[in-house]
Order: structure tokens, then sequence, then C-alpha cells
């Protein structure tokens, strides 16, 4: 049936996403530690429902979208990780919030005032989790001292549940940081009941929870090119591939796959010193040199042999959240069964 | 209504769509040639038949996803410029062939006869121009004797209607190549009734047919920031914007919006020494120098006056066409209209 579909054609191999998902709760729990994946990989109800069978606290969610979809589909303990900001996020936030037990990130005092107005008028609450910047240089307070200010803010404002705060990334100063932070917070009277790191190669990493009590990852359930090459992850554990066709050989170095940037998207690989656009699984050697929006232009020059027009491999892509993201159908395989399509739940809805 | 909308949020200008509508086709119509837009721009038959209503002869598609869209929707002369390979593909065609007038382009022989055979079996036809790679190295033939030799090829075989050849890129040899090609034609005593060159720029460049008869370009539609800087577009002609609110303001220089890759592509510009990742319009001076998957960041410290939290700006993204292939729906305004929502009639599908 697999081999009968058109391509471009992106498959998630079930029992892959069964071993990643093992091993990271597996990783998280030996350090002591709530886990709560991030959906934003895969956007879909099904696997984020293996993962809290497997253990996981609830969900990570980077955008209301996502965490809509999930609650529709029975997923009940959200953190949306990103600002809700403006008044139409706060509107889908607040009945988000009659639905589910959601907490968010809040990293300024103007955000955190509109979000305790919206849901105090409401008489309704979400937790909140200070953001704080531990180093990446995006959303975030800057300093313990700033998110203990914040904190003591949310404490005083209704319907905001101060729960504690989260880092990205994860700390790599042995804790310092969180234990500066809960310092401030209890020279004000408050608790940091709740402190979230993550980050995929992070936690299988960490050697020491270092004042966590909670750790997100995302992508560990699918795995990416990215992730085999930071060493996070093996080419046999990546459960997402994109099935795709060599439609043209233009000359014998050369080989063209219906696969471009709208198959794959442009994203790179987070790792110095690494171009190109995936691994070619059935011919390592291969480098996807560059992407049209629906042509994959690939090096087969130092491939000993080369494929044919026609034939169909299976590519790793660069970054599984953006090529996940480019998809309104996925299909699931698992050794013995018969492919199923699945809508991804969460994608396209880029609200 | 538009302002009450969240974010981001893909948003058409018609009044500009329909300003470079009339400018490309004037341009075409000024050099002699027939003009055959590129739909993997905007993806909505609404816009290819206003396309077609300003004097187009069909529209270009750059698969059969496109296609099938917009032939369901009434279009009716479609070319599809990418090899079309393989049994699920052929199957797609031969339906296609049987609803509206059909061109593709071959640079194979193999592929050539496959196309035929399934074709010739189903009882319909195709027309055939043999792709030429004039300097681009994706797909095509390499040299005026090789498309010659592939168009004999095609003209024999049942199924296939010989009409010409396509270029990419449009040679700027002053019509050399097409010229030599037509006089390797003619020693076959086959002719080159239609040549097809194309693209925004090339097109806005031309001076004279150079031996084409037909021109296809795509991005010219909505315009991007590739189109200002190489100077085939004014930044007031891009119809296309991503609305952004600006969701955190942790320094002074820096703010962050809710459009990152998953809302933007990291597609770079296609023009050297530029990086970034759009332009801000109500901020110019602002640089979008990263983006996560939900999160762009700006640099705002070149501006005079500053965004503050819950801003709403517009993108100008990068590359038009990759952006509209991440959203499921588009918003369309007119002057004095409401805001229609729509949604992308060939979006999400990646086959």
């Amino acid at each position: 049936v697999i081999d009968a579909a058109d391509t471009p054609q992106l498959t998630v191999d079930l029992d892959a996403v069964d071993r990643n998902i093992a091993r990271m709760q597996a990783a998280a729990s030996a350090l002591g530690l709530a886990f709560r994946p991030h959906v934003k990989t895969h956007k879909l109800p099904l696997v984020a429902a293996r993962q809290v069978a497997a253990g996981a606290v609830g969900i990570t969610c980077q955008k209301l979208t996502e965490a809509e979809a999930m609650i529709d589909a029975g997923l009940d303990d959200v953190l949306v990780t990103f600002p809700v900001v403006g008044v139409p996020k706060l509107r889908r936030l607040v009945d988000l919030a009659r639905r589910a037990r959601v907490s968010v990130t809040v990293d300024a005092p103007t955000a955190a005032r509109q979000l305790s107005a919206a849901l105090a008028a409401a008489g309704t609450e979400v937790g909140v989790l200070v953001d704080c910047d531990t180093g990446y240089g995006r959303t975030g307070v800057r300093s313990p001292t700033e998110a203990a200010e914040l904190a003591a803010l949310v404490a005083q404002l209704p319907g905001l549940r101060l729960e504690g705060l989260t880092t990205y990334p994860t700390p790599t100063d042995g804790g310092a940081w969180v234990a500066a932070t809960r310092e401030e917070f209890a020279a004000r009277g408050l608790e940091a009941r709740r402190v979230s790191g993550g980050g995929t190669l992070a936690t299988y990493r960490m050697t020491a929870a270092d004042g966590l009590t909670e750790v997100r990852a995302g992508t560990y359930v699918y795995g990416d090119r990215t992730h085999v090459v930071n060493g996070a992850m093996r080419l046999e554990d990546c459960a997402l591939h994109v099935r795709a066709t060599v439609v043209s050989r233009p000359t014998s170095d050369r080989a063209i796959l219906d696969a471009g940037s709208k198959a794959l998207t442009n994203d790179p690989v987070e790792a110095d010193g690494y171009g190109g656009h995936g691994i070619v699984l059935e011919y390592p050697d291969a480098v996807i040199e560059r992407l049209s929006e629906e042509h994959g232009h690939v090096d087969v020059s130092a491939c000993p042999t080369r494929p044919e027009v026609g034939e169909v491999v299976r590519v790793v892509p660069n970054h599984a959240c953006g090529a996940v993201n480019l998809y309104d159908r996925v299909t699931l395989l698992r050794a013995g069964d018969v492919p199923r399509e699945l809508m991804v739940a969460a994608r396209g809805c880029s609200r």
C-alpha cells in the first residue's frame, strides 16, 4: 500500500515513536523530573495521547491553535510557552482555561495585567510560569531579580495562579540560575513550585535536575538530521521520513527529487558546518545540496550506486517540526499493520 | 474587521494584485508573447481567473495538486512544468488530460515513453514541451541537439503532441540557444511552435522576444522582498503581507513577533548580501534577524520609534510562494470592501 502512494509523502514509523517515547520518559524519570512533551513537533492528538499514557504529566504547546486541537481531542493539562498577547488570543485563552488545566508563560508586567484582566473578567484562571531568558536571547526576563519581581506581581493579580518559571535554554551552570531565582522568590514570600526546562539534547545530556521540576522536549519523538548530527539520536531512531521520487537524472552526478522547500522546508541543520537539506536513507553518500520549491537537487557523485528515475527514496529532514508543518496528512506505519493516513490536526492553522 | 483578526494572518491586497496583473500582461503583450502565469505563487483559482481574464492564454502549475485544484475550478489550459514520473502521477495526469487542455515538460526518453504508454492506453493525449536546461542546473536536456533528439522521439510516440520547448532560465544570449534548437528541430522535420521562457525579473528585463513565443511568471502577482531587492517590483506593489503581533519587548533593542519560520518560512532572499527574513512595513529600519518556529526576532535598534507590545505590524516575506504554502487561509482585502477569508485551494496538498 505504501509503495503505491504518490510522493512526496510524510510517513511516521509508530514503532520508532514508541521507542523514542519510552527512552525520553525514562530519561526524565531517572532525573526525578516531570515530563511535558512539546506537541509542536507532531501536532497529532494520537501521539500526544501516547506520550501521556507513557507517563507525561501533560503537554506543551507553542501556540493556541495547537492547544485548541489538543484540548478538543481530550488532552487536559496544557502549558502554552508563548506570550499570549492581544484581544483575539486572550479571548481564545479564556475559552481554553474553562475547558482544561492551562498554564502559560509571561515575561512582562503589562502582559501579566492584560492576561489577569481577561481571565478575572471571565471568572476563570490559568497557571503562570515566569518566562526566563537563560541565554537564548528570545523572550523572557533576564535576571533572577526581574523574574521574582514579575512573580510578585503575578501573585497579586486575580485570574493568575503563580506556579514558578520556565527557562530556555536549560541553564548549564549547575543550577546556579535557578537557585538564585528561588532565593529571590523566597525573599518575597513566594515559591517556585514548578521550574520547567527543556530541549531534546539538553534532557539527554542532563546529569542532575539542577533545581528543575519538569522538562519539555519535542523533537525526540520523531528525530531529524539536526538531532542525529548533534548526537542526541541515532539515524535508525528517526521516525519521520519524507518519501520522494527521483524524477530526473539530467547528469550522472545529479538526481532531482520531487521534494523541495515546500516538502522539506529551508530550515537549516542546527549545528555548525552542516549544509544540505536532509539525509537520503537509501543513498547515505548523496547530498541534497539545494532546494527549489518542488525540486530537491541531489549530488550523487559520491554514491557507489546511483538512483534511477522513478525510484522512491526516504529523506530524514533537517528539522522535523518544520517539515510536519507543511503537510495536511501524515501516513502512520507500524510493522505488520496496514498504513493509515491521518490529518495533521494542528497544521496550517497558523494562528 | 481586519484589526480584530488574530495573527499571524496572511493578507492579499486585491487592488495591488490587479495592478500587478495588468503590468505583467502589458509587458508580455508588448513583447508579442503569450503569457501563462504560474499559480504556484497564489494557489487560488480566484486569482488565476483574474489572470486569464486579463489576457493570459492559460496557467502554469508546478505540481499535479495545483493543476487538479485549478481544473476543478474551471481553468482549462494548464502547463505542468515538472517531470510527471511514476504510476500514481501518471494516473492523475491521465485524468486531468481528459478534463482540460494539458501540456507537460519532459527531459528524458524513458520518461517520455512511460508518459506515452499511460496516455495512449487511456486514449487521450497531452502537449509536450522539451524541458531545456539553459543554465540553471536543475532538470532539462543540456544542448539543442539533445533537445531535438528527444523531440523526435516525442513526435513518434502516441499520446504525446510535440509542441516545442521550455527554457529555464530564460536565455540571456540574445536568442542564440533557441535559434540553434529551432534549427536542430527543422533538420529533423520538426517545428517548435511553442517556446516558453519565464520568470518575473526576466520578463520585466526582456527587450526582445528572442525566439520565445510564451512567458511564464508567478511572483509578480504578489511580490516579495526578493523582487523588491532585485528591482523587479516596488515595495508598495507587494500585495502579500503577514500581519504579526509584537508579543514581547525583552530589551529596548529587541522585539519578538508571533511570526516565525512556520509563518514566514526560512526561505532566503534570492540575492547576494541580503540576510534577514522580511521587511516590516511600519518599521522599515527593523531587521528580522532570526526566526524560531513561532517567534520572529527583530532588531529594532535602528528604528527612530520602536513598536510596543500588542502592536500589529505587516511583514513582506522574503519569498511569497513559500509563505503562501504555509497557510490554510488567506484574507482578501480591497479598498472599500469587507475583508473576505478564503481557503488556499492548493496548499498542504504536497503531492
